[in-house]
């Protein structure tokens, strides 16, 4: 397939801009007459947008409504909103537009960033990291014995998607029980997966639960005093998910009173926690700043994926995260 | 095969017991007159050693000898010197004895605690959970650029056995590029290996060095100053092999003047290091109290190893972790 007419907004560093032009070869690339300045921004097109059959970025929706010959629409962040209502979905379904995004990009960075809670959860670092002891004293024999392996646990995922099939194949070597909580199990999954109604009894039976789920009208508060108290006694509570899920004050009380033995958190509401917020000093309470889904070349990332999808579009393939469309 | 013999020299507590007891079924356990206080402590068996087909724990050189229906021998330690010298090797090459040792109990705590190291190092999370900051405030974008993905990185492995080999197969959903360097290659390894003169050549390359080396006459000191100097600017060493194998001096100039990112250690020479060694402040050296090899419930996993084994010996299948004999 020849001579596509590819529209990129994104204003991306030297690097990525020569990964790009290298990569799409003999298609041609069409660029805004204002750039998208990071992946939350939207870009104004110029006229050239009616005349491409692919588009690469931010565009705003307006202007994807009037590129008339589009047939594929790849967006570079994982979120969507401005492009979720009924019309523009109707519109990309009648007009066979293809539309991907790129939550595998931020995945692979969140899916890491969850295995170093796991790990460094299992092997005690913090305490370790802190502890100056000769071999075979008390503390050292209690360190040994208090660290974990992830073998023969069990974890508990809640939010199915990209980024739980990830984390799923990460875990594979480690013979783990993983079961995860998706709002409609189709069944496929390589893991035993429960619907959102029988989410709480599993709660009694995880070691590590593992938050993914987005923020919408349903999840806001999900993980409250209730679900945290079913939780079993010594759990560990991860969220990567987002910060208004969580019934804080919920959480520092199962901390403080030992229910659960820690949480690692790269997501809190707000973001950062007020200074002198419970949470900072109840115990073992680990706080990232919501730097899961980053990683250095992001942008390199991103080229490289819209690059692996565009030979897929070439060849006439299925995409690699399609989120609407034909 | 009903009937067996089986010395059993460990005082295990009574939760490790009971799973022994259950596990070995038909045959019959023959206890020592004094048992092993730890893994590192022989036993002194009674007479009944004579009769025995199967010994598991740490019995003494002299009770080995003397069993002579013994037909295989399986250690609870990684370490065997007790055992290690020529006589013992061919007495039990020469009456047919299996010699199995407990190196998979130990190879999988140490491979998670290097999993914890590399994810904890790609993920920064000694600096994410020390920053508290906004999103998008120029402190939060340095720390997201900098965070890493394991994907596409190069680990270089210093001594390959038990702990490599399963390191390999933890790492294979990274996708890394994985080079081993190992005293005698065999061939079957499943990544790139190379001979001990081939490792220097290999150092400049390697994102991640992982050293795994016993403690010997030729290991000593094996990473000083011109290794350190060999590898990449940027790069990260660990250290779960023994303290001994590394010039800290050296290490510690390399880490003062930024040439290695991070080191990461969980043994050191002596344990632990003096107060004031240079090694505690040096920048981004990261140090746990040799307890890489520990994890809740070892003696259970102790039994677990040997029972697996002992289905494997009724079956007259290969043995895992067999160090000599038969």
């Amino acid at each position: 397939m020849n001579g596509l007419r590819i529209f990129s907004d994104t204003a991306f560093a030297e690097r990525a801009m020569d990964l790009l032009r290298d990569g799409v070869a003999e298609h041609e690339l069409v660029f805004p007459l204002k750039p998208a300045v990071s992946v939350l921004a939207k870009s104004k097109a110029g006229p050239e947008i009616e005349t491409v059959e692919v588009a690469f970025g931010q565009p705003d929706v307006a202007d994807v409504l009037r590129a008339k010959n589009l047939r594929w629409l790849h967006l570079t962040s994982a979120g969507y909103t401005r492009y979720d209502t009924p019309e523009f979905r109707a519109a990309m379904r009648e007009r066979g537009v293809m539309v991907t995004n790129s939550s595998s990009v931020y995945a692979e960075a969140c899916v890491e960033h969850v295995m170093a809670f796991l790990f460094a959860q299992s092997r005690l670092l913090p305490q370790a990291l802190t502890t100056r002891c000769a071999n075979g004293v008390a503390e050292w024999n209690a360190l040994r014995e208090d660290s974990r392996l992830l073998i023969g646990q069990r974890v508990l995922i809640a939010g199915y998607g990209a980024i739980a099939a990830r984390l799923v194949e990460c875990l594979a070597p480690f013979r783990m029980e993983v079961v995860a909580m998706r709002r409609t199990p189709r069944g496929d999954e390589p893991v035993r997966v429960v619907s959102l109604e029988n989410f709480d009894m599993e709660l009694a039976a995880a070691d590590h639960v593992i938050n993914i789920l987005p923020d919408n009208p349903e999840s806001r508060g999900y993980f409250n005093a209730s679900r945290f108290s079913m939780m079993k006694r010594g759990a560990v509570f991860h969220n990567i998910g987002r910060g208004t899920t969580v019934d804080q004050e919920a959480l520092a009380d199962v901390l403080e009173s030992g229910h659960l033995a820690a949480a690692w958190l790269d997501v809190t509401d707000p973001e950062p926690l007020a200074d002198g917020h419970r949470l900072w000093s109840a115990p073992h309470c680990y706080i990232t700043p919501h730097t899961a889904g980053g990683h250095a070349f992001e942008a390199g990332s991103l080229v490289r994926h819209f690059l692996g999808n565009l030979r897929r579009f070439e060849r006439g393939e299925r995409l690699v995260d399609q989120i609407m469309g034909a």
